[in-house]
């Protein structure tokens, strides 16, 4: 691990653990206090709860103690309720008392400008080595224990394991409650303003409970990169898979910035590139966050893509279809042998195929839907469905419906296999089936997309889990914000060629010396000013391609006179195949991030890029790289293709290069094109920190 | 109307009327009538029910007559479920009675292979003038009058007024009856195999009764293109929105072809077009079709996209800004007096924005709840968004969340406004609130991304209806497949010209001519081969740009004499601002479609393009084109920018020559360059009917 990602102290990560299973809870408050005692017992909270307050005598039938030094034990966890001062001297209290963690639920602190600022500072320092969730929380809902540190209602109940979900937003972690779906949620934790404890620690703890199958994280910011890397990589390691629901895409765009590169790579699209390097699903809607964990929780992570489907209709059967290929899940043709099975159990009225609809001639006759789901789930493939919406109970009867879950509960006692049962609405299974269903290991999935996409989500963490050891951790984020210049084209090539970057075969001259130059050279070739103050040099009239003689060059540098009065002339490079785009810069939070993508004029047209936070083994450049839908024609679309591994290297070279600039701020390699037989930069474009000076080369 | 859109005769459709808005029904069969009697009862309806059976006395205590001749009236609606066979003799009975329509639900006529389609035609001609829904169809539920010619259980109730809903799975109808979520359903009709009545005509007859709001259309496949297009154009001028949920997306790409143009435009893409010109706003799942349909069932079509959101969490609020954002929908600022009265409300802990976060300080509060929403509803903005998941209500109690569902309530009736309740879970509204908030005129939004994809569709459906009038009725499909044949290049080009493309000035000249002839034209030249077996010319080595000299064209010239004797020698075209594809196809089923995009070697790389459905006025050309990613090149993104109305001129010339050309299969201009002050069709492909006898030119 990286230095800067502070893992949490041993003495505060058992601290943070005793709050999580905590034996003994004190309350610190009046009514919202005792709001929380009521919701420890109704969710059988099994220890002693002791209040404290300084005058009440007894809160919901228990006697109150008048302060932290006077309980009996030092509690594992405290829920304090108290006005925003007041939780400052009521934690230290609690610190000296030798407790684990304590909630608070109060507001007003670095939420609200500086003074609160200060105020968390205090509450920060006053916390000690104890674990603290919040200010600015409701609390945490710890539903394998019973411990409701949460003073308001809820809709969860006891589990005896189940997922993890950490909030930034307590309101959607109370709504999460409210849900009908049979997600078994085992900790709510509201993150709140996370001035001592934060998400990676909070996820760190979860990860040590075997009871905790799955996470689910919602966050509306990342204020610790290396923290998230950190805990990512370990719940890879633990086979733990992780959703996020990460709000705030539509940033994207909003800053602005000199590169083509750093346009292309906004906070979000690094976000992005950090949930995919650590194999974190990101889903955009609270249902699918929802769907997706119960997914998890029931299977984990999925081997690979390729799933069946059986439906009574092809109605479903061919949105199964569609929204399957929009995830990237394939539905394989079955093998002959099922095929011949499912045709002799089904009748020649019925096509076999994947998806399947086997009709309704075999509704309600247990023995033959049991054989043909068995036939499915014989198949080994990765996942398998079966599509059944349950009539509303207050209104019809649900007699065959059940019959078709039993058959698909028998054939999976029978055989196995990662089973789900798929309604078309949320609401087509109800809750006490549901539950049923998962009970017995088959994921209850409400909406075929949410369904779809969960899928599509334990496929991209099974892929992540099984290249964890090719993970390293990221590099280092810039410290803080610093005077910073752009090099003078050569001078960029210059350093790039050292790092073993091509360049085009070139002088930095004067206008006097070009066109000789140029002739040494051998036409036709390129002149372009020199300077460090022209970034996009092609609209400043700074760049002519294709000059063929001494005259066109000689012409050409007096007309860019007014630009510099230094030049390089390089050899033409032609027989291009394509251009591409190639940048690396340097994200305060993220550290360094490679962007490779479409070059030239098509970087800003068809935004084909993607981006990949460093280091990046080869395999994930030329992974990503082979994801880009310029893609084809490197590879030869209906022409030659281009030297991949030359491109490669290039690319290789400009990631050493920027590994290696500590004071790298961004460079873009833009275009590099991709020839036949080689990659060459044309242009490059790299900027620094620190003044300029003692960088610029002077012409020959 | 063109004459292929086959309208229904005027005695059909009083048959069909009649059917739908029955005032007695007549059921055939066995058990399976007796389940429909007891659904009709269930729902209430009115009129008698007259049960046929050849030797039953009775059926669910009403007696039995023997045949249709004994019936004691002529019924509006009949439910046949008699064995197939039989159907055809009950149904020529009922014509013959002068029976107003029929439900046919046996299966096993033209879905089963030819025996079963001459047992359907034999239907067709029994039923004579009748209307006829089926076979092979589960029935139709028409909860507007009681009237259920349904044998199987369902989960809907009787209605005033709602939505008509059309589908081609009677499993996917039957499961929509189950839903929970205030969808008012009044009718559900399943189409079956569509013997005689099909969609087009059904959607016309629910067109005519006022008491239907929206129209659902849930389609496998599409069979008669003009007439969608026909009652898509009736439903526009009605005001009625339809919603589409149209599977088969996966079919895309399956066709092959030599054109450019059909790989970018396969059925399903027309499908889309046809959508997109018709304003039917289509769907990819069960639960956004339920939504979407709610939504247009409360407001129909919205005039705009500007929407606002309130919730008492920020949470809520970065979702509804990111998924918005993603459907084009716009979240403006508040108007500075709504702002500074929101200020006053809410207190300056609140940071008033639009989304809105009021906060929980006025939770419970109604007089202060229904201040702030009364005043993000009088912003008369296009929609208004309140965000609010209530808690279950077997574990919690909803007090405060009542409060703020009765501020909404208030705020809208002293304002009005298009309103919406959102859950961010879909069963974060429970049915009873989501009907009293329907019948308030509040539409209750189930899942935020349903919601705001459900007003993205109101919106496009409400631009659809104000530029209704612009509609004509689309180009004639090809009758058949016929023998084609390909022109050469230098036909096509004189072809295209004298509809009024720009093509380069150029020569059809022999091998032997060819250097004189490009020295005539002024280099640089290119040289193309002409032949008419040449689809791909680049890619066989028939085609060289950038000839400078005699030289250069003769030994050209030599190295293709393998692939031709005749030779297009053409100025070359410099100074191109973007490569464009301009490509016509007549499709069997739709018609003439034309699509433009991103040319050149970019056409497959980036798929950027736009496909319309012929005839098109200029403005949907030109509202395409800016449509494309590569529209910033044309429009001058760091550069020159191209002469918009010259593209625009060849677009209209290539249209105009397509429409002309009734033998024409496909066309595309490939790349269509783009200039400064013109736009030249540098190569062209066209395919016609027949053989292709006289269509060679000779070189000169």
């Amino acid at each position: 691990m990286s230095a800067d990602t502070k893992p949490i102290s041993p003495s505060r990560q058992e601290n943070l653990r005793r709050m999580l299973t905590p034996r003994h809870i004190a309350v610190f408050g009046g009514d919202t206090a005792a709001e929380a005692i009521r919701q420890c017992r109704r969710v059988g909270f099994a220890g002693p709860i002791w209040p404290v307050h300084p005058t009440r005598s007894a809160l919901e039938g228990l006697p109150c103690y008048r302060s932290a030094a006077e309980l009996p034990d030092a509690p594992d966890a405290a829920f304090v309720a108290v006005p925003r001062e007041a939780t400052v001297d009521v934690v230290a209290d609690l610190a000296a008392r030798g407790t684990g963690g304590v909630v608070c639920h109060a507001a007003g602190f670095a939420e609200h400008g500086s003074g609160g600022a200060s105020l968390q500072q205090s509450l920060v320092d006053a916390a000690a080595d104890m674990a603290l969730v919040g200010p600015n929380c409701i609390g945490i809902l710890n539903y394998l224990d019973g411990a409701a540190l949460w003073p308001d209602q809820h809709g969860g109940q006891r589990v005896d394991r189940g997922v993890a979900v950490l909030t930034q937003s307590g309101n959607i972690g109370q709504n999460l409650t409210m849900q009908r779906r049979s997600l078994p949620l085992a900790q709510l934790i509201t993150l709140g303003n996370g001035a001592v404890t934060g998400v990676a620690d909070l996820v760190e703890a979860v990860l040590a409970d075997p009871r905790i199958t799955a996470i689910g994280l919602h966050l509306e910011g990342i204020d610790d990169v290396a923290g998230l890397s950190r805990i990512g990589l370990r719940a890879l390691r633990a086979g733990v898979p992780v959703v996020v629901l990460k709000s705030g895409t539509s940033e994207l765009g909003a800053r602005t910035s000199l590169s083509h590169t750093s346009s292309l790579s906004g906070s979000d699209v690094l976000c992005d590139a950090l949930f995919r390097r650590l194999g974190m699903a990101r889903v955009h809607n609270v249902d699918t966050f929802v769907e997706t964990l119960k997914f998890l929780h029931a299977h984990g992570a999925l081997p690979g893509s390729r799933i069946t489907s059986a439906s009574c209709s092809g109605g479903e059967a061919a949105l199964v279809a569609d929204l399957a290929e929009r995830r990237g899940l394939e539905l394989p043709p079955l093998p002959a042998h099922t095929e011949t099975r499912l045709r002799q159990l089904l009748g020649e009225r019925v096509a076999v195929a994947n998806p399947l609809d086997y009709h309704t001639y075999i509704w309600g006759d247990l023995a033959a839907q049991t054989a043909c789901f068995t036939e499915l789930l014989a198949t080994g493939l990765d996942c398998h469905l079966l599509l059944v919406d349950f009539p509303r109970d207050d209104r019809c009867v649900d007699g065959p419906w059940t019959t078709t879950a039993d058959a698909f509960l028998a054939a999976h006692r029978a055989v196995g296999g990662t089973a789900c049962a798929v309604s078309s609405l949320p609401e087509g299974i109800p809750e006490h089936l549901g539950e049923r269903l998962l009970d017995s290991g088959i994921a209850p999935m409400q909406g075929i997309g949410d369904c779809l996409e969960a899928i599509a989500a334990a496929v991209q963490i099974g892929a992540a889990q099984r290249r964890v050891e090719s993970l390293t951790p990221l590099e280092a984020p810039t410290a803080g914000t610093y005077e910073h210049h752009q090099l003078d084209e050569h001078v960029g090539k210059r350093e790039l060629a050292a790092a073993g970057l091509t360049v085009p075969e070139g002088v930095l001259t004067t206008s006097h010396e070009a066109p000789e130059a140029a002739a040494g050279l051998g036409f036709p070739v390129v002149v372009k000013a020199v300077s460090t103050d022209l970034a996009h040099k092609s609209e400043a009239g700074g760049v002519r391609v294709g000059l063929t003689s001494r005259e066109q060059v000689r012409s050409t540098v007096a007309e860019m006179d007014s630009l510099t009065d230094a030049f390089l002339v390089e050899r033409m490079v032609q027989g291009t195949v394509a251009e591409l785009l190639v940048g690396v810069h340097r994200d305060p939070q993220f550290g360094l991030a490679l962007t490779i993508g479409a070059g030239g004029v098509l970087v800003e047209l068809v935004r084909d890029s993607a981006t990949l936070l460093l280091p990046a083994t080869r395999d994930q450049i030329e992974e990503a790289l082979r994801g880009l839908r310029i893609w084809p024609l490197l590879a030869g679309f209906r022409g030659p293709g281009a030297d991949v591994p030359a491109v490669l290297d290039a690319i290789t070279a400009v990631v050493d290069y920027a590994r290696g600039e500590e004071r790298l701020v961004e460079l873009d390699v833009n275009p590099l094109l991709a020839l036949p037989n080689a990659a060459v930069a044309v242009d490059v474009l790299v900027r620094k920190t620190g003044a300029a000076a003692n960088v610029r080369c002077e012409p020959i």
